[in-house]
């Protein structure tokens, strides 16, 4: 699995324990930048597979991220946060408060999390015998999302140049999303070209 | 102000609790609900000014109401998340945690929350210093949703008719929308045009 | 290592979710009754290891029985509560919030915890580097408590008839003690003495 | 009322926050010390009405205070836990944890805290209903800390010689405790003349 370390500029000085309680799990992660635009489009490119981002509280990154489409977001807090996400809702990106409540051994509990979140069980339901409503409900969550929606392409285009840019041009960004549009499979041809158009409008 | 409270089936025996301690506030409290599209219509319609929603981990409901444009929401466990919500995020929408966590005096700390929510402080800013980038921070935000987001109008055609059908039928947000809709001044007449047409399409 | 569970009243129906979430560890478990003087007594009479408690907001439990010589005793809601009192505190009996923010998958909150609890770093001090300095904070503690207190034999025969009455009588707990006196090694002749007289005359 | 805040070595960097969250409540606050011998001194001195308390996780003042007679104490770490324990416990101390969970806004949830702690319906049970058995109870605890404890003179008068002699020559505490054997009404003259002894022998 590839996970992305995403935070906000608010809470940076919490990334290396982030990174380090990711650590030694298998993952390959990439910390690479700190806006909701950037989560989005590593998952839409499918340049990783999860997310961790987070800032003050958790909520000012949640509600960036989820503006956009194809992004189901936690908010955890504790171990029992994360067992439950990753039944219940078992998405693909999580918002971490990191000053409010971040004290002694906050490492400590972002481990605790991590133990507790990514699990052979995710998806599965909670409780057990909701499996099957909370399955139906997570691809009804899905539609909505794509209906709700304009396309990243279109997203892109549309965002205020300013928001583009920043992500465009952050140095840790850049690359990662230079090599992901050049990797095949491509899932969205349309999004990857304007990609490569705004990556040649916006040089580093 | 104008609250609807919106309730995730899940948590439908907290509604009580969530009521009674939005209580004596001064509010006109519209009990209506429990699905995302519902708050965002009402929000959009300015029907509202305030939703306040929730269910069993407080997450489900969060990424529910958080697919549609406009809409800004916390996740509050505690008065202190209410406290910082209220001046860094500002948004229009809370989501509550109404079986996880929530045992004795769970009504209680509800009272607690809603206390530290609605405060003449909305907007101020946490740490104070931080008001100005972050109340550009709320500006973005709402142009990124705009940007991101295709038009209420538009996502209640796109949306599976499952959805729009559920919440326009069910029996305590209909007369709510109908009179929504009836009322003037009128800030999308293309949205009630579309709920007018589906109204009919879908009689009680 | 053998290990009470001894629950408050208020919190009777959360016994089975502390039986269940201690299962499968290899501990022995005795479930034996309601007080902090039971507590007390499996810890002095070297009848238990450790002793888990509650009460509805883990606060009554705790007050309760750190009314006696000997017990050293945590609150623990989360499981870095756990991480934390295991490393640094190294006490013999943790109370736990049984109503209070017991909702949904309390039970596995309770599973969360003991995981955290049970750990071979115990008493390995948090940070690391004040292992040394808390190392020697508990031992003053323990004179503190000896100093503090009378000896448990006093105490028995100090404490209001009701208690003793009570505690001794309780069916699941007056086997457990006769049979822990019963047993050599003796830890305190004088204790034993004094339990075995109050035993006869408090007959069940 | 009379407030005395007592701080472990370990959390003195947040004493200002608790005595700023304490300000403008009309109560006359003593910030002088760091020991649970301090607290239960000015406690039984009826120097102080309550005892403001805490360190890193709350658990270690909690465990040092609560081995003296006549001390009552909570572990209070958020507003409900201190509504709670004002109707349930209605002690006199309390012990926060202020570096675990102490993050951004640590200084505001003090502030609720005490908010919700200090209250005319200190001691009405909760839920209300339950007012009068909790009301016994806390009558049964007082019996039974005086049944479990040595007196506070035997108790000075026992405890190693370090832990009195930290706590006597503690500059803002020396001057607190001569005032307070000085002061009539005197609630355990053979208290306070064991104090002078050691006063007089532990010379500032």
């Amino acid at each position: 699995m590839k996970i992305a370390v995403i935070n906000e500029i608010s809470a940076a000085d919490k990334n290396a324990a982030i990174l380090s309680a990711l650590a030694g799990r298998g993952y390959e992660i990439l910390n690479c930048g700190n806006t909701g635009l950037m989560s989005a489009l590593l998952l839409h490119l499918r340049a990783v597979d999860f997310v961790v981002g987070g800032c003050g509280t958790g909520i000012g990154y949640l509600n960036s991220v989820m503006q956009y489409p194809g992004v189901f977001c936690g908010h955890l807090l504790t171990p029992l946060d994360a067992f439950l996400f990753a039944r219940i809702n078992a998405g693909n990106c999580v918002s971490l408060a990191l000053n409010q409540g971040y004290g002694w051994a906050g490492d400590v509990n972002l481990r605790l999390i991590f133990d507790a979140l990514f699990t052979p069980e995710t998806g599965t339901g909670y409780p057990p015998h909701r499996a099957e409503p909370q399955r139906q409900g997570r691809e009804l969550l899905a539609q909505i999302s794509r209906a709700a929606h304009r396309s990243m392409a279109e997203i892109l285009l549309a965002l205020p140049a300013e928001v583009t840019r920043t992500a465009l041009n952050y140095p840790a960004f850049r690359p990662v999303l230079q090599s992901a549009v050049a990797t095949a499979p491509n899932p969205d041809p349309t999004l990857t070209s304007v990609i490569e158009h705004l990556l040649e409008s916006a040089p580093a």
